[in-house]
């Protein structure tokens, strides 16, 4: 019975719960590894550009940690986070129109914590969840432990279809009980939801009884065209879920869910079992950005760089890539969706780019059933220089292109047809 | 559908998750507020006392965060946590006669994330999980979302009686799944499981085939007798769970779990779904505290005003509480458990202590039924001064003896018999 410096022998595998047995790993995470090598340009994660921060602001942020704020900084917090942080949140969201006190906020360890807490607070297995088709894989990673049935729904550059959504709405045995959705920027889509159809889904919701899930971290990394309001602020009822993560920094792991009441009281109890209460530190960091900072300014340099390697990324695409392939036209966030013809697997095809020296995110990982969206990838500007994603585009181009040779060999021998 | 800064209506509650519907609130949670008000000493909260630590150290820790390490302290991690942060941990571990590398560890927001990924990667509905009873609420919390079947092995002064567990395992109908247990300075007992029993423990498992789980927040807090190997260096089947909520400071919210490769693989997995990954920034802090400050030395300073803190109330204990009552005597850790007489009621109880300036934890929360323990409290030394704790002992033991006055008198009068 003595111990051994390699833990190996194992008697736990057959010990495993059902729900794990099913769960698929993230293209992302497992990305993240051959992403920091230096010879591959990564088109894969969904990574801000932390770089652009100053140690200045970063310094004056952090020191109330070690100077006034200190014991309550290294205590336990309440469950639903510093008052004082919660209300800075509200203002952020007062500036987009959603009007609420810190008591309609509760704090989470990033806007994948609120996806967890949602997801157990409300999801029975075999209830019924509607999503974008495809949508952000960490929410269906959050939602299927809990053993939901997923529908998805298509959008186009205008966002979720919603007549598709009615249709569906229609033909269901059981109501839905959640609808999830990115409407701005969509993660992976880049799409965003207009107007007309943010009302025709609240309208939905009222009319079908469905609580909506306005999931929204890239909505005030806008490059062109106005402010489209949320979700939350045309209906109350609405779960409103926010995150410093791309309008600060990710490494803190601070966001929030605005809510009702009762919405809270639930989601409270089930985050005392879960992790007890965020990181009192953390939040006061965070706060302190947001107040002693000028914030506003660099939420501009983000958006000025984003949208400089957005515009990168679109004109390389327009140059090099094949006349069979499509793709979304963002007016922010950090994604673009590029759809192939449905011959080609753009899962197996990551392989032969990571020869080529760059990485994307197959686009099956954004389906729940993992077989769609395999002709498909995301792309992120987020994080490369424009001229780096200059050289990854047209490196992904060649790969695509070798693909499509074989293709249209087959069209033209009348093997398959044209899409 | 013009939004209002009141959000109170609701639709949701019909909706919530069965799981949900069955989840008590902690009463140390509640009590936090409680416990804030000045005229209250409070013996509730399980709350290490952070202001034993120095700003200096705190600033030496938090530095790298706006200077060498601070890309990486803003920026998302790794699932698993840091390697660096990782390696100070086995360091940690080292020094209690456990041997393991990076990789045998994965980070989690405080103990108690670990707890509820550990559920979710393993318990199925009516999976039956064996505990101390009393236990850990927080535990209990973290296991019930999962809805298993949990059954309570009584303890005494040298820990879980484990020819009662024993027992217990040969009348099961189906086998026990996972074993939860504080071998050290018990969470709310204060009992330690003397080597004998961890011996007979770990027999136990393997002729059963469950999984033990260690969770072990105290073991660093002894101050009396010597140190008793953990269940982890007895067999590296252990699952071991540490957290530096206690030898460092809760704010952080950093807990850490050793276990097999293919333990930690399927706990990845749940985790990425749940938070994607911890905070960078609080691991880079955790991480220089325990490489560039005197950390030991301040260890010592706990470890002495803890003890103080016990003798004070183990003394007014002995001085003050009436002969009906019974209590544990901790070498180590917060806790103290008493039992009163099974007539006495110390959850309707705590109103009037309250209102007597005093708090406590009502023993029913450390079940999983919260029918057994009504008799029965935990009372914390960890927080209050020594006078303080003397004069809660003392307001404490006025209530008590309120409430034996009619006891005493039903025994005289021959209506009930003395236990």
């Amino acid at each position: 019975m003595s111990n051994s410096a390699h833990i190996s022998q194992d008697i736990s595998s057959h010990l495993l719960a059902k729900r794990v047995t099913k769960m698929r790993s993230s293209a992302v995470r497992d990305l993240f590894s051959a992403a920091s090598s230096s010879d591959v340009i990564s088109l894969s994660g969904g990574m801000p550009d932390v770089s652009l921060l100053d140690s200045t602001s970063i310094n004056k942020a952090t020191k109330p940690t070690y100077k006034e704020s200190m014991s309550e900084a290294l205590q336990y917090g309440s469950t639903n986070g510093r008052e004082e942080t919660r209300a800075v949140f509200c203002d952020i969201m007062k500036e987009i129109g959603i009007f609420a006190k810190p008591d309609d906020v509760l704090l989470t360890t990033g806007a994948q914590e609120a996806l967890d807490l949602i997801a157990k607070t409300f999801i029975n297995p075999g209830d019924i969840i509607i999503t974008e088709g495809p949508t952000y894989l960490g929410a269906l990673q959050a939602f299927s432990a809990f053993e939901p049935d997923i529908h998805c729904i298509e959008f186009d550059e205008n966002g979720m279809k919603t007549d598709l959504l009615e249709q569906k709405l229609k033909s269901l045995e059981k109501p839905a009980k959640l609808l999830y959705t990115i409407p701005n920027f969509q993660n992976p889509g880049g799409v965003t939801l207009c107007p007309e159809r943010r009302k025709h889904l609240i309208e939905l919701s009222k009319k079908y009884g469905f609580l909506i899930i306005e999931d929204d971290p890239y909505g005030r990394l806008r490059y062109d065209g106005g402010h489209i309001k949320p979700l939350k602020a045309l209906d109350k009822n609405v779960i409103y879920l926010g995150t410093a993560s791309k309008i600060f920094a990710p490494g803190l792991r601070l966001g929030w869910i605005c809510a009702s009441k009762s919405v809270l009281d639930s989601v409270n109890l089930v985050k005392q079992g879960e992790d007890l209460c965020g990181s009192n530190f953390t939040q006061i960091v965070v706060e302190h950005y947001f107040t002693d900072t000028p914030w506003a300014t660099t939420l501009q340099k983000f958006k000025l760089t984003y949208k400089k390697r957005r515009d990168a990324m679109l004109k390389a695409l327009d140059e090099y890539f094949p006349p069979e392939a499509q793709w979304t036209h963002p007016e922010g966030g950090f994604f673009i969706w590029v759809t192939l013809p449905k011959y080609v697997d753009c899962t197996s095809m990551l392989n032969e780019a990571l020869e080529m020296g760059v990485t994307y995110t197959p686009g099956d990982g954004f389906y729940p059933d993992g077989k769609r969206g395999k002709n498909c990838m995301r792309i992120a500007f987020c994080y490369a220089e424009p001229a780096d994603i200059e050289e990854a585009v047209k490196r992904l181009a060649k790969v695509i292109e070798q693909k499509l040779e074989l293709y249209r060999a087959f069209i033209d021998a009348g093997a398959i047809k044209e899409e």
